[in-house]
Order: C-alpha cells, then sequence, then structure tokens
C-alpha cells in the first residue's frame, strides 16, 4: 500500500496563496506560450549575451592572485572546495556599496546569501524568535517576505503605504496595540526605492521620518534594495541604510538584476553589535552565518566568483554594473507608460494606473474584482498576461489592481500587449 | 546611539551548540594552519583538476539543443534566467538514480536543492507542522539534520545506532511514549551506508526491518546516501529507498561527494503522493517545492547545467562518475586504519577504533572527555586536529570519542598525522 500524505498533514504554508501565486503564475505562462506577459519580474534577456562564465571566473581568480597571492592550486580549492558560510566576495560588495551607496561597512558586516530570498528568512529567523515577535511588512509587499515568515510561522501585520512612503500614524498604532499583548513588532520590512509591486519612492523626509520612527518603537528597518539601480540618475535618493546612524538597518541586495538571476547571489548587511555575543557572535551578520550553516551551508563559490568578476570588471561599482540595464528599465518604463496613455486614454480622471519613474512595475486599478479566471481568459482569447496584485497583500486593498511588468519585454511586445490588454479591459468592463 | 541586539534577543539556535560546532571547527583551523586536520568530511582536492567548467556547461546545452531542440538563445535564457524552482537537470538524476540504485522514480519525483542540506531543511519544514510532529534521529546523526530542526523548532528524539543499524526496541518504545502525549514522531532520519559521524553500515535485515517498523509506526524515513558510494563494489546493499515499496522513504543525495561542494547541489526524492493536493500538489517534491520558493527561490542553474555536464559525460551514472574518488577513499580508509593500528598498537582490546570498510570516518574511543581545551592543545602542541564527537549526539554518549576522517589527506599526511595523534592521545592519557 502507497502512502498517501494529506494536504492538511503537512505545514499549512504550502496551502497559502502566497506560496502558490508564484507557481499558478508559471502553470499559466506555461498553458499560454504565446501570450505576451507582464507578468514576472525577470531581467530582459538581451543582457545575458555579454554574460562569459569563464571571463569572470578568470577575473575574480586573478584578483585573488594579485592581491592575496594565492597559488593555482588555492584557487581552484576556493573555487570548488567547501566555503566560509559568510561568503568569498563580502570584500568587493562592501567596496561596491562604498563607491555608490555611501554605506560604509566592514566585509565582515555582509552575509553572501543565495538570491535575497535566503538572506530575508535568515534576518526573519534570527529577528523573530517566538510568537511574541511579530513582523510588520508593507501593504503591498514583496510576496518572498510574506511567505519567508508564512514558512517560518511569524505572525505578520500590514501597514499601508502612503503616496511617499509609509503610514507611521498606522505604525505607532500597531506598535501599541501589540505592546497591550505583550508583543512587539520586531522589524519593519521596506522596500523605499521602487518597490515591488507598488513602485513607490519614499521621499527624503519620509526616510528621516521613517529612521525615528524606527527609533521611537525601538525596531529595526530590513531595507530591500532590489530595484534602486533603475532610478534615474538626478532623482537618486540616499537609502535607508546611507541615513542610519544607529545600525537599525538591515540593508537587502541581490545581484539578480544587476549582474543575473542565475548566479543565486545576494547578500544582506548585517553590521548590529550583538550583546553577549562575543568573539563568536560579534555582530548579526555572524549569527545569520550560523544560521546559513543549517539553510544552504555556503553560497556556491562558483557563482561567487563570476559576481566577484563582474563586479571587479565594473571597478567595483554597482551602478556602473548596472548601467545600460537601467537605460533600458527606464526607456520600457516609458513605453509602457506611453502605450497605456495610447491604448486606455490619456485623459481618464482618476488615472487607473500609477506612473512610477523607475522599477520594474506599473499598478492599474480596475472597476471590479480581479479573479484567475480573468487572467486565464486574459492569456486564452487576448493572448495577454499580467500579475493580480492580491498575493501583494495582507488584506482585500488588492483585489481590485493588476500588476504589469516593463522589464523584459521589447518595444513591440510593449506595445503589441498593451492593445490587448486594453481591449481586455474594456471587453471585460474591467476600466473604473 | 548604536543599536545592540541582545544575544537572548535572538532566534535560540544561533547559540546552539550544534550550529555553532561548523564555525568552532573553522575557527581553530583557522588558527593552526599548519596542523594536520583529520577535522573535516571534505573531498579530496585531487578531483579539482579534472572540474572544467566551460566543458560541462557546454556538454549539457548540447544535449538540451539535441534532446529538446533549443535554440542558443532558450538555452542562455536557461542558464541565465530564472528557472524552474523544482529544478532543471531532474530527468538525469532520475535516469542516474534508476542505472545506478534500482530508484525507478520520475523527474517530477525529484527536487533539486542548493546542496542536500536545503532538501532536509525543506522536508522538515513539510513533515513537521506543529509541536506535536517531532523528529527522530539515529545517535549520533550528522549536525546538519538536527541544526535544521532547531532552527525550525522542531523537537528531535533520539534513537540509538547498534552495530548494525538502529535499536527499533527504542523506536517503539519513543513512538508509545509521544503517542501518550498525543505527539507522533513525523519522520526518522537514518544514514544506512556510512554514516557520519559513526560509519556504521546497516544490513540487508535491519533494512527490511526498518521498513517494516515504519510501516507499524505510520513514520517516513528520511535516508541520507552521501557516503554509500564509497562502498566497496562487491559490499554494495539496495538502498532503503530501492527496497521501498510503500513510498515511505524520502531519499537525500548530494553531489558534493561525487561532483563537488562548490556546486552546492543536492537533490531529495520525494515521490509520496499527497491526498486533497490536487493538481498543484500532486506529491511531496510539489510541496517541497512550493516552500523552495520562499527560502531560496531555485538552485543556480549555472551550477546545475556544470552537474549535468558531468552528470552527461558519465554516461548518467553515479556509480561511474565517483569509481575514482571511491578507490581513492577506500585506499585512504585502509591507511588510516593501518596507521592507527601501528600507531596505537594492534593488539589493544577493547580496540578503540571502529573499521568501517568505507565512508570518510573513524571513531576512536577515549578514556575521558574530550574537550575543546584539548582540541586546542593538540592543534597548538601535536600539530593534529580532530572532531569531538560530542555535537552528533543528542546525549553525553559522545562525550569520550573523537571522529578522524580520512577524505582530504594524502598518504603521508595520515601517516605523519596519525603518529602525532598517538603522541597527543598517549601523552594526555586519553587511551582506554
Amino acid at each position: 500500500m502507497t502512502v498517501a500524505l494529506p494536504l492538511s498533514g503537512l505545514h499549512p504554508s504550502i496551502t497559502d496563496p502566497v506560496l502558490r501565486s508564484i507557481s499558478l503564475l508559471n502553470e499559466i505562462m506555461g498553458r499560454y506560450p504565446e501570450a505576451i506577459s507582464f507578468a514576472p519580474g525577470a531581467p530582459h534577456p538581451q543582457f545575458f549575451d555579454e554574460i562569459d562564465i569563464e571571463r569572470h571566473v578568470q577575473r575574480y581568480s586573478r584578483h585573488l592572485r594579485e592581491t592575496r597571492h594565492l597559488s593555482e592550486a588555492q584557487i581552484r580549492q576556493l573555487l570548488f572546495q567547501y566555503g566560509p558560510s559568510q561568503g568569498l566576495i563580502n570584500d568587493l560588495l562592501a567596496q561596491a556599496l562604498r563607491n555608490d551607496e555611501g554605506i560604509d561597512v566592514a566585509a565582515a558586516d555582509i552575509v553572501v546569501t543565495v538570491g535575497c530570498q535566503e538572506a530575508l528568512l535568515l534576518a526573519l529567523r534570527a529577528l523573530c524568535p517566538s510568537r511574541n515577535d511579530v513582523l510588520a511588512i508593507t501593504n503591498p509587499s514583496f510576496v518572498g517576505i510574506t511567505g519567508a515568515a508564512r514558512l517560518l510561522g511569524i505572525e505578520t501585520v500590514a501597514i499601508a503605504e502612503n503616496e511617499d512612503g509609509i503610514d507611521l500614524e498606522a505604525l505607532q498604532h500597531e506598535c501599541t496595540r501589540l505592546r497591550g499583548e505583550h508583543r512587539r513588532i520586531a522589524a519593519l520590512y521596506v522596500a523605499p526605492d521602487f518597490s515591488n509591486p507598488s513602485g513607490t519612492v519614499m521621499g527624503l523626509e519620509a526616510r528621516h521620518a521613517l529612521l525615528q520612527a524606527a527609533q521611537a518603537h525601538d525596531l529595526l528597518l530590513l531595507e530591500d534594495n532590489a530595484y534602486g539601480f533603475t532610478s534615474p540618475g538626478e532623482q537618486v535618493l540616499p537609502t535607508l541604510k546611507a541615513l542610519d546612524r544607529e545600525r537599525r538597518v538591515l540593508y537587502f541586495g541581490t545581484c539578480a538584476k544587476i549582474c543575473f538571476p542565475g548566479a543565486r547571489v545576494g547578500y544582506v548587511v548585517a553590521d548590529q553589535p550583538v550583546a553577549g555575543g562575543g568573539r563568536e557572535v560579534p555582530n548579526l551578520a555572524a549569527a545569520l552565518t550560523l544560521l546559513k550553516n543549517m539553510v544552504t551551508v555556503n553560497t556556491s563559490p562558483v557563482c561567487q566568483f563570476i559576481v566577484g568578476g563582474m563586479l571587479l570588471e565594473s571597478g567595483l561599482s554597482l551602478r556602473r554594473l548596472s548601467a545600460v540595464k537601467a537605460a533600458l528599465y527606464q526607456r520600457n518604463m516609458a513605453l509602457l507608460q506611453a502605450a497605456l496613455r495610447r491604448h486606455l486614454g490619456a485623459s481618464r480622471t482618476p488615472c487607473p494606473w500609477n506612473g512610477p519613474t523607475g522599477g520594474f512595475f506599473v499598478r492599474i486599478d480596475t472597476a471590479r474584482e480581479v479573479t484567475e479566471a480573468l487572467l486565464q481568459r486574459s492569456g486564452e482569447d487576448y493572448g495577454v498576461l499580467w500579475m493580480p496584485m492580491r498575493y501583494f497583500y495582507l488584506d482585500r486593498s488588492g483585489d481590485r489592481q493588476i500588476r504589469l511588468s516593463c522589464s523584459y519585454l521589447n518595444p513591440d511586445q510593449i506595445e503589441t500587449g498593451v492593445a490587448r490588454l486594453a481591449r481586455f479591459l474594456d471587453e471585460q468592463q474591467l476600466l473604473p
């Protein structure tokens, strides 16, 4: 007799819509391969042509020879053997963050992780040990943070985004409410630069105000900066981490967009000192490293050599490394919004879509609830796909919203796709 | 004012000796770089000379062209873009398991993970949703399983190993005890082939008996087969998974030893049907894939291309791929035991070390407790390092044991190292 495991006997996160959302999307995209898809926030494939694994590995190897005087055998050992759990290229990342972001931390303050996703999971695990420790997230938020919390059984509370940041009164309210239950918000997840999915940019004053609120409520900020590199040069604002004078901010970075996703290399800056941690756990980065031993042991050194080589070729500048990419994404964002004006009508009031100047994503408000059945019809009858926003919210606020990504399409696909989308929205009476 | 996080406010697993053991070892090895170290179970570096990243990537690319008729652009997309969370090379692994292990599963029954460690974590998360779900592990066990349970807050119970398997009466006893508390053992972790750290091989009858016990107690078996490839050909026994007629066994594999650790590629066979899972969660592998989205998203396709190329070069045979490696480890194991006989005395009764015919590890019983201070003295004054066994046990049974690994040393290092070790054990009155 074959064992059959009841779904209800498995961990509840497996049946959580948040965890299913990614699979659902892949499934629907697989079903309509000819549809133009605005759904995934994946990098543009044209940049894959420039990647030369061998050259990047050699570039980082040369760096090791020249700066650390390693022999060929020692370099092969670093490349192929088990390696330090905290990472190999932490010094290069630290230098790049100094060069570009005004974030001045040591290599030992950084953990290199298997994508930013692992870094988020490790941070939640470290910072939320008990059910009294609640994670606050902006509403809406990237599904990866909600999903990681679900997997670890950490409760989340939603703090609404407003037009230039987050609702600090709502944050205050939640802190007070939880304190009354002898619980607390341990950390707040926020993406101040072109957040996924809403494209919100937090203004400079709002950044200062958020840092002050974090101090007042004694909570940490988890700053995800996956999309800041797409900011038009004259609009770049300092990151929360660059403004942070108290080490209240953990800074999460990904090389998926500025290098390539298949590297699975991300990192977290966690320079908070750990009181009582001694020589073994001097800072939060060391604590996260101990946890990482039990998740993935270490991040593939092959992948770190490749990313390290790319960083070195750019002169250790994330901005230089991503400049051509940023230009393409800005162009695509402008084309997407122009196409929306053309096909949905420029004079609608209120305009049903938002107009971020960077990032990958545009949000469209709809007149009625966006269901999975509608998404299937969109793929089947109109040849266009998009992302329902509901998965990004902890409440029902996203039920009448869709997300469009402009990142991996070409101009003609954007034009054709928006024309199809306009017909779909119109015929399905989804326009407000 | 800089934030300081109290260590006591972080997740308790961070201060667990199990999680610290790996860091401790690395730290001590870093402090005595000239010492001969029997501590890490790392592969021999001589095999790194044969790895040719470019060639392996090209080999797998050719396979994609020939069997799936992909274009160069599609291949670059698979190599560098986000990819399927469940894995790319599942079909090759399934074929290799059929060819070598008599394990007949579909590609969809396998999840490719960031090392075997991630697979263990995902399985524990899926199978132990509440505090009523307890994980049984052999005593001693690999620290990675204990550490993953600690990170997830899953309670563990220890089931003693005996000379050819595990103590089934103790298993029965624990099942009954937990049932009385309305709790249950959800799964038992076991490494039947040259387990780390004890080198135990479970006999054929014991394997059948364990499968029967698993059925009787309605629990799953987590079979870790990291070291089976080192078995002398005439001694190879069928894996639990090959004997499994009920899909009671999850089978965990790693490419760290048969390919190389830096690939960070492992996998799990989880072919258990999920009742009520529908099309989205037809089997446990699909459930683990949903969880993986929130841990590492997907395993680096670059690394999967490399491993895929190595598998193809071997004709999809794990045994052929690892034959030369297995021969070296068998030679080293014989040399280590011969050196122990020579330097510690062949006529000691009872013989203080065990004599496995494969695997990486030999255990030595000591006359008194092995402390970290003794390990430091061993490195400092005798120039030899080893691994205290205490971290592998849930109780004090390992306090008077050390583990030696023979895997990554050369014959002259084994000889010199054992001579140093003999002097250390003798002078420190550690011999029984």
